[in-house]
């Protein structure tokens, strides 16, 4: 096979925010696969938050990171295009992390099949992919939100807090956004009917805004950005509210660690439960929760968005957009044709 | 009756530590009781940390601040000495809020029956009393820990501390405490058994000091304290630690609230499940943690100790001394003779 595969390797660990001279595109021949192995041509490319913290020289966390010269992590959405494994058949679509190059090799070991029929394969990214499981989990198994309880969200728009409001919506909560641009908040009130959302980046003072927007306090906060979002939560938090820590995409990309108001008093004095999750922490209910995630998705009570960036070249660019907010739902990159 | 009650009346709210001119002792006569009331001598009193937050004017918090000329809240254990309630007699000792003063008239509706013959009076204000309580339900409810875990206690020579410790290693797991001076940690190793423990005040960094000595890492975090040492204590946190937020008392003297790390990222990285509580909480379940407590006592699986201050007068002396870490164990004012 003469084929040309293009992948993104790490050229230098960020300080900040990342730059697209932090990655390198290279070139080198499409692999053949041994026996056991197939092929897979890449289609759809997710980015996504976690990946800032595979490019820092992090090995305390629960993966290591990534090296330089390495191909970027994070995971696909493409067809087999070549098989020695009788368990996938050319032409099928599989979900696999192959990482940020256009043709990847796999074993098959941790590969899902795609079944195009039951939705977009896209979605295989998102809504019934991983962050689709994350806001699943986190929400209904973290935070075990009540009919009629607030549920407050942050990172409202992004690919897994617009999932999480709706899911909320399905429990019968009241929901309340927290996102970065009118587009969004107008996505969360109007497209996603959240019952209220506000634009932190054009409110002075979160607290007096939560406290007004949010007077019967919150129950549930699902928390994906952290810092001064997060401080000013604290104070709107109801008795026994139970908080998820998905993520705090406001640090990851810090030059210099941020202090910040010391919140453990209000664990008493509130009997908060605050816990953190990862979703491969759910791995053994996968099924459940895609299995539920697809009958609300097929009965129009769920809705997805997505942010298609088209062309391999431009991962780099999706990622650092992503980064700072500027995609509705999830963003993808869209790597070849179906 | 023409016997004088003394009582300690709030003066001013503190800014910082309480110093002794933030209290009043003033002179009153002993009260008679009404109809359905009964009169009641303080023996012991109890000092106890959360008094600090009702010295503020807090209103946001779980219980009302005392008032400027009020008399100090807090509990006793003492002697009915007059009753005009069918259900308490003349000689009963009685356990109740009922403030700091020498003679305190109650309805009999909160108060609790002491039985002599159990346990010493003065562990109905301790080990068989709410700090005891406050052990039993935060480490077992809160923590859950798991036979050789490692529960990790700050301020572990104190009322609440040292029965974790001791709860801890009859769960069978390794308790290491953090004290803050050198007597409290001779106690904890050779008086209680904790398997390691050693004295903050003493130590330079915290952190240094915890990965030396807690190289296995911790499974359980029960926290009294906060500030520097909790901070220190989340980089030594294993996968699915658990914490409990007790107290904070670091924090209760600061006269400008203390900035610090975010700490939140660890709870993604490591699932952490942090949760504050009251012991309140576990109202309805009084009696199954008494009835263990006092089982473990009398098979001397359980020791206790106490900071005995003579004195009424001494009260405001005892409480400082005590939000100063004065005590090992309990911290009792004794007010009169049984």
């Amino acid at each position: 096979m003469s084929k040309t595969n293009r992948q993104f390797v790490l050229a230098s660990r960020p300080s900040g925010y990342p730059k697209e001279s932090d990655f390198n595109l290279i070139e080198a021949p499409v692999s053949n696969p041994s026996d056991g192995q197939l092929l897979i041509r890449t289609i759809f490319l997710s980015v996504d938050p976690y990946m800032r913290g595979r490019m820092n020289n992090n090995r305390g966390s629960y993966a290591p990171p990534v090296e330089n010269g390495q191909v970027m992590t994070g995971g696909i959405v493409g067809e087999v295009v070549q098989s020695k494994n009788p368990n996938f058949k050319e032409g099928e679509i599989v979900q696999g992390n192959l990482g940020w190059q256009e043709y990847g090799i796999s074993n098959g070991e941790e590969l899902i099949k795609v079944n195009p029929d039951i939705a977009p394969i896209s979605t295989a990214l998102g809504i019934l992919g991983m962050p689709g499981l994350t806001a699943y989990f986190g929400l209904f198994d973290i935070c075990q939100p009540k009919a009629e309880e607030t549920v407050l969200v942050s990172g409202a728009a992004g690919a897994v807090g617009s999932i999480v409001g709706q899911l909320a919506k399905i429990e019968g909560c009241r929901v309340v956004g927290i996102a970065g641009t009118d587009q969004k908040i107008n996505y969360l009130l109007e497209g996603l009917g959240f019952d209220a959302a506000f634009n932190y980046k054009k409110t002075e003072n979160y607290r007096h805004k939560l406290k007004k927007l949010v007077p019967q306090g919150t129950d549930v906060y699902f928390d994906n950005v952290g810092g001064e979002i997060t401080d000013a939560v604290f104070p709107n938090l109801n008795l026994g509210a139970r908080i998820a820590i998905c993520g705090q995409i406001s640090q990851y990309n810090l030059t210099e660690p941020q202090l910040g108001p010391r919140l453990f008093q209000y664990f008493i004095v509130k009997r908060i439960r605050m816990q953190g999750f990862l979703v491969f922490d759910f791995i053994n209910r996968y099924q459940e929760g895609l299995q539920r995630m697809t009958k609300w998705l097929h009965s129009d009570k769920l809705k997805y968005h997505e942010t298609i960036v088209e062309g391999f070249e431009n991962t780099p660019t999706a990622f650092i957009n992503m980064l700072k907010g500027g995609n509705i739902g999830k963003q993808l990159v869209k790597v070849s044709d179906l």
